[in-house]
């Protein structure tokens, strides 16, 4: 299976450039932004984001080029998920993500707060002067769903409640909205038809959504390296992702240690155990399956090209994750 | 002279109803950004900038009404100015604002943060959907040198180097550009003439920035109620502004004591008594009574009305705040 620097191959170049503006962007004239966006903008990060509207925009294009108003949407969908990121860390009080130590813990929840704003004016100032009114309020709608999305992942904590629906609208909220908007800005600059323009909307919400859903069954899955065992982060503070809640459907003892947030010894091994004694990672499995696939129908109609073979091989991808 | 609500009388009602849609908007579906919505838009604040929009918009229609855009203007305006204001207040640690407790003191940071990210992503929805993509520029303007500014403020700290320009920047990023934008953007949804928005413009500008002259001259002159004399919490925490700035002009001494952070014993005081001995604060209030003259200039053109009428008698009824 490919990895994902195989299949970011055909905008590498760009993707580079692109991380490179923005570290001297964001850090400018401030040493402690300089510090954070030098932090936040490293190379090693996978930007799949920005790599997605930089792939579409180069199979959507006739000669393989794109234009610079393609390149600054690429800028933008990284920096409003970065702002989001570095805020998300100081609501969620998160001192690592993905084994980096997160802004807010390197530096301080001042200096998060400030990247974060800045990073979001940034792309708020870029947005509106793509010249773009269909792009803006696609974005905004982001920006919009990225806010209502933590307010209610802080609402549903271990609310054992909820159905596998508000789970998939957190989602969509969180992660999807973005990939799919953004997704649907590029056929808006390349002039693609209405039609064009909801399939390309349609891959990134599913592909997103795939993304999500993969990202949950790792933290039941895979073996931290430190602990040597699963982390089981989300369930420990009460995020109840696909997993979870398949698994509450198959065993509702489940509901009760959640109820009571895990506080009597035992519970949160106990709580693993019914995930692992259930059916919920096969089913959990097969939902992200079913986006991977229907992310993939979406774009046949794009002519063939390496960057489409890219976004087609993309959904594999985030799926082979899981293997 | 006038008092605020006597200014206000012109749009009471419109100003109401809009508080009262903000807190519904920001509160709802979530406790807790309820009562942060119930803390930030309860009754009793000044509401200048949705005044000063609402004032415009029915000075500028022939008939004294306004659209339901003039009217979403002015709710923007408000969103932006609160996001700032909460999200300010945990980078700069603020305990009160005016007297009143911050969400980040009320609450916690990881509420201001996101009561904060969720104004201004709700802003900037709104803005998009205002479908004007002038005023979606001329706002996300504001959104960067609010960012901007915040960050300028941290840099120039205890820097007593600055120049009085350097302060006039930042008290445009910070306060004036706000102001200035969204009442261009009134003329923008009013569809007046290009010379017109740039009066309009202006007469925010000068606005804003005697506003801001005129606070930090209270910060030196006003007795704090509980400290019973002035709290000149600016100079302490390092923000030099006019009056100190002059004073350092005519007392190069004052530099001295502020390099040092007033770390030693008497420091302040002493900062204090340059300040009042030098024709400092004079030379501030004569630069607060210059941007308040050329923002009535900027307006003349307007036909009579009471909102215009209210519109000429603001900026006065910012410089009286100082006597």
């Amino acid at each position: 299976m490919a990895t994902v620097t195989e299949l970011l191959l055909p905008i590498e170049m760009d993707l580079e450039h692109l991380l490179k503006d923005l570290r001297v962007l964001i850090g400018a004239g401030h040493p402690i932004l300089q510090a954070a966006a030098e932090h936040l903008f490293s190379a090693g990060g996978k930007r799949l984001r920005p790599g997605i509207v930089l792939l579409l925009s180069k199979a959507l294009s006739v000669d393989g080029q794109f234009s610079k108003r393609h390149r600054r949407l690429a800028e933008i969908t990284e920096m409003i998920h970065t702002a989001s990121l570095v805020h998300d860390d100081v609501v969620d009080d998160a001192s690592t993500r993905r084994g980096v130590e997160t802004v807010h813990n390197r530096f301080d929840s001042k200096v998060a707060v400030l990247a974060g704003d800045f990073l979001f004016a940034q792309a708020s100032w870029h947005l509106a002067n793509l010249n773009n009114l269909d792009v803006v309020k696609l974005l905004s709608r982001v920006i919009m769903d990225l806010a209502e999305g933590e307010v209610k992942q802080g609402l549903s904590k271990f609310d054992a409640k909820q159905t596998i629906e508000t789970y998939l609208e957190k989602s969509y909220f969180k992660t999807a909205s973005l990939i799919a908007n953004s997704a649907q800005s590029v056929g808006v600059l390349s002039e693609v038809s209405d039609i064009e323009l909801k399939c390309l909307y349609n891959y990134g919400k599913q592909l997103g959504l795939a993304f999500q859903v993969v990202d949950d069954i790792l933290d039941f899955t895979s073996n931290d390296k430190q602990l040597g065992k699963p982390a089981a982060n989300d369930l420990l503070n009460g995020y109840l992702t696909a997993p979870t809640l398949f698994a509450i459907e198959a065993n509702p003892r489940l509901s009760e240690l959640i109820n009571r947030e895990f506080s009597l010894e035992g519970d949160i091994e106990k709580a693993l155990q019914i995930v692992r004694d259930s059916n919920a990672i096969t089913r959990a499995r097969s939902l992200a399956e079913n986006f991977a696939k229907e992310s993939c129908e979406s774009i046949k109609w794009i002519p063939e090209s390496p960057s489409k073979r890219a976004l087609l091989d993309l959904p594999e991808y985030v799926l082979g994750r899981l293997y």
